[in-house]
């Protein structure tokens, strides 16, 4: 598969950036992650404009990554919180990611800023690729494509 | 660790966001680790206007993601072409589990458009999240955090 060859447009890379290409909507997304759930915290945190989070919770729910829950504070009007949905707890992989390249490469000198863990054997978390014969794939091991069922060869030049 | 209580500036999701968090960079990016490597070629793949696509590569050089190698074909004067340096490489779990979710949730109804193989054995390639203890950390896996030596506390609001 050669894959200039192929549509751009309709590669599974660029429709999942296509979602969260914004890094609002990353850093959004991540605080929900970790346990954010109200505007307020939210906005507050990574100090994101209220109209700018207003728009990306909008998009982020659009995108059924994320639901909106009432609740209600005695003697306060009813607000919401933002849960995950199953899609959006799927993408957790790419924050994983996202967080273990940062580590590496973005750390300040004393190291990184937080160490993640499996809360129930409290040994750390780390993103493996692998092929299904269970080899480990890594930064240099070769991989290969082939067109699927969606693929879109582009009109010629 | 209460997430809220600490810096979102200083997290390593956060500075990565920052290096890729720009559609076309990661596009672009996608694009280098297909093969494809002259500045013409990406311009007419993703369709990226010349001005957009001089300033992302040198983001991306200037990140140290991708380096500029000269090459000359018979007659022609010297151009460039664009390949990953290793901490570029090593973003390669970050576009699999992207390309991952994109399979899965935003795939056409015919399905997936490529699927990704290891070129040695055949086998088709997967992201993993696993502890070092060998447990799978799948979406609902309860995961914690603890502050590492990078951390850094938010000022008492």
């Amino acid at each position: 598969m050669k894959w200039v060859d192929y549509e751009s447009a309709a590669c599974s890379v660029a429709r999942t950036v296509d979602v969260l290409g914004d890094r609002w909507t990353l850093l959004v997304l991540r605080d929900i992650f970790n346990g954010i759930r109200r505007f307020d915290e939210i906005s507050a945190h990574p100090g994101v404009a209220r109209d700018v989070l207003t728009k990306r919770l909008a998009v982020l729910v659009g995108e059924d990554l994320v639901e909106r829950v009432p609740y209600r504070e005695p003697g306060a009007r009813t607000r919401y919180e933002y849960r995950l949905t199953d899609a959006g707890r799927d993408l957790r992989p790419v924050l994983l990611a996202l967080l273990e390249w940062g580590d590496r490469y973005r750390s300040d000198p004393a190291g990184p800023p937080a160490h993640l863990f499996h809360a129930e054997c409290g040994a750390p978390v780390h993103v493996e690729v692998r092929c299904s014969a269970g080899h480990e794939i890594c930064s240099r091991t070769r991989l290969a494509a082939r067109p699927g069922p969606g693929s879109r060869r582009r009109a010629a030049a």
